[in-house]
């Protein structure tokens, strides 16, 4: 193997590290790291939960001494300050490692490179963007919030063939089947926040947490926050939801009855504005939104969405059931077109992930 | 290799040798034919055009006397009667090849059997069932036409992610891509007949034909007729698809202005009934219909459709663009379930294709 496919191979190892932390590193993001010295694996670690270690601790601490002369893959830049643990680019530089591989620069743009610059000036050899995009799906959140203040949002949708979501009387249980059911958990898993509106819970009762999991134990998980968007205040205190009121969050007129239960109660502020404040006040980095057609409409008119994950039922509702999209359009030039990413079968039903199109019509 | 598994291996390629028919042998099916003594090919040929030799001619030709005492692979069985040819069982016979194989029986209950009682008995081993279900892939028409009395039908639809066809003021074009529209044309080729409204040819002027294909020369393809539903009478004489007459059917009340042009009229008939009318008179086995959302919605009400042929492009164009689906249902129990067999990506749309579902819901 070359040196480039062999850096690849055990950078991917460290990628795939990595994701054992995608539902429990939140706010931080995914890190894996492999210590490897002449091709053998001598040390390998994740970064399994805030507050815990980073992966490049675990490495350095099964390596050992054996450590000294080798080279250390890195899904992301060592970071190069103090916060919960010492810096791991001084961790690493006091290893004695040799060389140092990292899939991608820290993305705040004002700390970018310090962590290699640490480990440059200390002569260790580093190489960066080794498996960078691989390594950047890791913490799409993580990416874009450094470098724009803004969460990254999952724009979640099941419909009908026909672009329908329920009968006009409401009724809907299921159309999608128990596998695009069960899938929806995992984007709800790597998510911060789910957001919906209270017309959902109204009609629903829903608890939008995790429950269960294909690939993970699901009291791994750090269950995301759930965000009710309920202007009105209409939201019922019997609502199965607030059951577990310290992952509710409610944007509405203060309710004295909600702080009693201990809910977070938001500010009314307008979805782009919500999305700020809730990636400042409460380091949300990653949205789902599981909404009706208002709502999930209302993301998409304000250009919020940066994946639409959509499921199709093989059905046929008819033109009468409920629509999934809610815009009034006259003409093509508004239609709102998307790239598509990829296409999954799940059971019966299909899994879209989209991206929205930078191509005019 | 076993027996079985060298059976499949050259029931295969005679399967790929019966499709290079696949445009062209209409109303005959897709039939190929593969000669092999001690694993070594012999001869080889394929049903080319209804009118010109079957497989088995080709194939015995080109082996000539070497087939005494070889294997025949057939992907239909022989047929048994005197027609535009001498019965091909008698060829395999008369050429002494000692052993005949055969995916499907000849589908027609009346006949089937006899081909290869003719092999039986003139002491040839006969082996059927290998590769079956591919087999049966390559002239659904045929064998449902031969079985039941009626054609198979695929309804193609193209829609956006929301369902919709076109705006409300009929602007349509294009929603899906380049790569779709001309997987369109794979589907018309295969088709004896195309079924439209005439509110189609009005609004979009379209001719419904064969002009471009990915993997043959289209002049190889055996047009579609295009059958036009027209109860009132309004196709108008300077519709494009009127310029090749000889392939357009009306139905409608008869007129003598498309009788001076040399276009076929068919009778006033429900549906179901002209699909029989159209098998019966006309021997048209493979129907695609593509239709606005009133007809193909009749097409489904009627429980007519064999395979849906559907394209999505990854766009919205909102609530009040036309639906594609027209029924007016009240409860989920209403619904028109699929099952489906399978999905691509086509550029950025995608294609699915589903059969009805044979569950309840």
């Amino acid at each position: 193997m070359s040196e480039l496919s062999q850096d690849q191979y055990w950078m991917q190892r460290a990628i795939r590290l990595a994701k054992r932390g995608q539902y429990s590193t939140k706010p931080n993001p995914n890190v894996g790291c492999v210590i490897v010295q002449q091709q053998q694996l001598l040390g390998e670690g994740y970064h399994p939960r805030a507050g815990q270690p980073h992966a490049e601790v675990f490495a350095l601490a099964q390596a050992g001494d054996a450590a000294r002369g080798a080279t250390a893959y890195v899904t992301l830049e060592p970071c190069a300050h103090y916060g919960r643990t010492p810096p791991c680019a001084e961790a690493l530089v006091k290893a004695g490692v040799a060389r140092v591989v990292i899939a991608s620069l820290d993305p705040n743009p004002l700390v970018a490179g310090q962590g290699a610059e640490i480990l440059r000036a200390a002569g260790i050899v580093v190489s960066i963007g080794v498996c960078e995009q691989q390594a950047k799906q890791l913490n799409p959140g993580f990416l874009k919030a450094m470098a724009t203040q803004k969460p990254y949002v999952r724009l979640k949708m099941a419909s009908s063939l026909d672009g329908r979501t329920a009968m006009a009387s409401g009724e809907s249980k299921w159309i999608t089947g128990a596998q695009a059911r069960l899938d929806v958990q995992h984007w709800r898993a790597l998510s911060a926040a789910i957001i919906t509106g209270v017309d959902t819970i109204l009609a629903d009762d829903c608890q939008l947490n995790v429950r269960q999991l294909a690939d993970d134990d699901v009291t791994n998980v750090v269950q995301p926050q759930r965000i009710i968007l309920d202007r009105r205040g209409r939201l019922n205190l019997t609502a199965q939801i607030l059951q577990q009121p310290d992952t509710v969050m409610v944007m509405g007129p203060y309710r004295d009855d909600l702080a009693a239960l201990g809910v977070q109660q938001l500010p009314i502020l307008a979805l782009p504005d919500l999305l700020s404040y809730l990636l400042e006040h409460h380091q949300i980095y990653d949205v789902l939104v599981e909404a009706g057609a208002t709502l999930a409409t209302a993301f998409l008119q304000h250009a919020l969405v940066d994946e639409l994950i959509s499921y199709i039922a093989p059905t046929f509702l008819g033109q009468s059931a409920r629509a999934m999209f809610a815009a009034d359009f006259t003409t093509m030039a508004q239609q709102y077109r998307f790239k598509l990413l990829d296409v999954q079968q799940l059971g019966d039903d299909l899994r879209l992930r989209l991206i929205p199109s930078q191509e005019s019509v």
